[in-house]
């Protein structure tokens, strides 16, 4: 029955000062410290994003959360809290529900996030797992999309490819690298990797209304690239570019800010410069005869 | 294609103060009055919420959204955004995402909610929308379930019973009600009655640590109780009590108040009260020989 599942969920949740009103009540009540709220909402599903019949349940209930704290990483947003709607087969649900959340509240806490509510739903269809994350902008405002400048350095955290070998689900979003990225490196526009290099390249660039080249010899590669070209035939960079669900943040600063930062490298994970921004509007290429076209090959999501 | 999708979507949308980010990056920006946000999450999907064969795609659309004003209605808050996350069926994903957004985007339109954000899946499962809405608390806080109190008036918005001939879809969320009734009338205490009176009173008990008595001869029938009740050859009476999705407010406030709001009556919608909170806790029946136990029927989400 839900109501056991939200009693047992109740109990095992400790009192948190930014979540005034939990789960079991109409709606959750959330305290930010400012009064602007940045949201987002993001569902993974079975046979699209994972494989129920192939993977532990815990790990799909952490990527559920964990693409909602890569799309607030994106925005140099701090995560407060989450609310989780389960869509559960009839078969099983109630023990799918508890491994997921299990899952999904392991990594929370991780990133100080309080599960402030939610709704469980039992269907005949497959699972489904939706999380709506909100969160506190930086002080500078929030790190969009639209605001990478001529001559800027495109950078990105981390190295790229083969992540369906097993990142896809136990990626790190890199939010506190974000934030650092914002309030110390100026950071002006930034997207995380969902569908891959080239594809969320060219979205950052067609937002900003200016172009990105991209060098393909500085793009870093994940040993799992390289992994995963032995068994598909296709080079490690290729990979690389068009691989989706790294979860890494693609970024934009200036030349200045980008060498101190290439210096300091203040994260775990390394950071590499991979481009430019050029004033002529799509993706690019850099050769030694200057920028050649280059195609947004990745994964697009396509509605019939 | 969703980029198409969300495209159209961009350019069909005003510029709203309230959503200084919306639609198109990887999170929106909320700008609220205080720092507090309630936030409540609800997804319907085919075959338990709606027969995707048999109705009006902008009906789902609408009620997808209802069903969420509703709960802001049930804590007295006032909503600001929405966030919308669907699942659609690989064939005629587009032009059914077009249809539940215009449903939704008109009920939203009437009740002031800017749509922020959201996603869109296609995946080889049923329909699904999800969607999380994000309000603000009125000035003397949020109507909770837990807050009745013994010896106060227990009553209710509009009539009940039979929601299943229509009123599921089209209902109207007592948003302004709820507010009013919060602000003017003191209400303590509410919930939505969205699995069945008897089950949400009971709810509404619980929470309270305390008990309901329910006069059976004041319920209000909703005209479809009867049609229903010929159909089915039970009492328009059993409707009222045990049927879901009336998304009426069930409340509580003082017997000073509730005199005067009966004697009021502010809305478009009558008020009835319909019983009164005791301290011996459960559901219970008026009688003249005093309160007798009443099980609590209706729609309860079973997870096995």
């Amino acid at each position: 029955m839900e109501r056991e599942f939200i009693d047992q969920f109740r109990r095992t949740q400790a009192a948190d000062p930014r979540v005034p009103l939990g789960v079991g009540d109409d709606a959750a009540v959330i305290q930010l410290a400012g009064t602007k709220c940045v949201a987002a909402v993001d569902t993974i599903t079975d046979e699209v994003d994972f494989l129920l019949e192939e993977c532990d349940p815990q790990l799909i209930g952490r990527k559920a959360l964990a693409v909602n704290l890569s799309d607030m990483a994106a925005m140099a947003a701090t995560p407060v809290a989450a609310l989780v709607s389960l869509l559960l087969p009839q078969q099983g649900g109630m023990k799918l529900a508890h491994e997921i959340t299990t899952g999904l509240t392991t990594l929370a806490e991780q990133y100080g996030v309080a599960i402030a509510g939610g709704d469980t739903n039992s269907w005949s269809g497959k699972l489904a797992v939706s999380v709506t994350v909100l969160g506190e902008p930086p002080p500078t405002g929030v790190l969009q999309r639209n605001a990478a400048q001529v001559g800027q350095a495109v950078l990105v955290t981390g190295p790229l490819g083969g992540s369906i070998l097993g990142k896809h689900f136990t990626f790190d979003p890199r939010v506190k690298e974000a934030v650092v990225l914002r309030s110390d490196y100026h950071a002006t526009a930034a997207i995380d990797v969902s569908d891959g290099l080239l594809i969320d390249s060219s979205r950052l660039a067609r937002e900003s209304g200016l172009g990105v080249v991209l060098d393909l010899s500085r793009i870093p590669l994940a040993p799992a690239a390289n992994t995963l070209a032995r068994q598909t035939g296709k080079t490690p960079l290729d990979h690389a570019l068009a691989d989706g669900e790294d979860f890494e943040i693609v970024f934009t600063t200036s030349v200045d800010q980008a060498q101190r930062l290439l210096q300091d490298q203040p994260f775990p994970t390394p950071i590499t410069q991979i481009g430019e921004v050029i004033a002529e509007p799509g993706l690019w290429q850099a050769k030694a005869t200057g920028p050649t076209p280059l195609a947004a090959r990745g994964f697009e999501h396509r509605l019939e």
